[in-house]
């Protein structure tokens, strides 16, 4: 069972690439990912399901229509299923996400910032 | 939407009981709890659901009928389900847990460890 352990900053450090979430464990049918984000991203919502975002390094900030929330390290925010919002970092901010598997970065777009679905670390 | 955000080192602050999962969140039907232990807790296993153990704060080990797993601060493990494992701590560990709503700490078991379901901080 020990080699099933995760390590979360040893995963980290085995990618760069920003906006790009990386599975790095599976409970049911949920999957726990891995993303570096810095800058802004695009507008989008999850029209089934709410999203959980964790910090684990740096600052970020989730813009909604009507508020913004700022996120450091060690703060949770659980984006609400269909509400619109819009991830931004000014430095690059390492976080932690949980969803059901199979939702997309983009939400209901499927454009060029889409990542691959199911890309483990 | 500011006052939503969850700070898991606050929410630590809120309780002192040991082997009592406080929900700070809720995803979908899952529910983000937060435990201090100490200890050894019982062997049990949750026969519908796999569990995850994400270590916040010190060491905790889980001990499985064949092995034995150690967790330090950063590290994540997801207990499979219908798996009999017994967390254990030498000193207090903080830890954050992820599974379904209305799943016991003790499992298939309720006894005089069973904690409240449902007891937010």
């Amino acid at each position: 069972m020990e080699n099933k352990k995760i390590d979360i900053n040893k995963k980290l450090k085995k990618f760069k690439d920003q906006w790009s979430p990386k599975v790095v464990a599976e409970m049911n049918d949920y999957q726990v990912k891995l993303a570096k984000i810095s800058g802004e991203f695009i507008w989008h919502k999850h029209d089934t399901t709410d999203e959980l975002f964790y910090i684990i390094k740096g600052n970020m900030k989730i813009i909604f229509k009507d508020s913004t929330v700022d996120l450091s390290e060690g703060e949770m925010y659980i984006v609400p299923k269909g509400v619109d919002h819009k991830p931004i970092a000014e430095k690059e901010c390492h976080i932690m996400l949980i969803e059901p598997k199979g939702i997309l970065n983009t939400g209901e777009l499927n454009n060029e910032l889409t990542a691959n679905l199911d890309e483990w670390v």
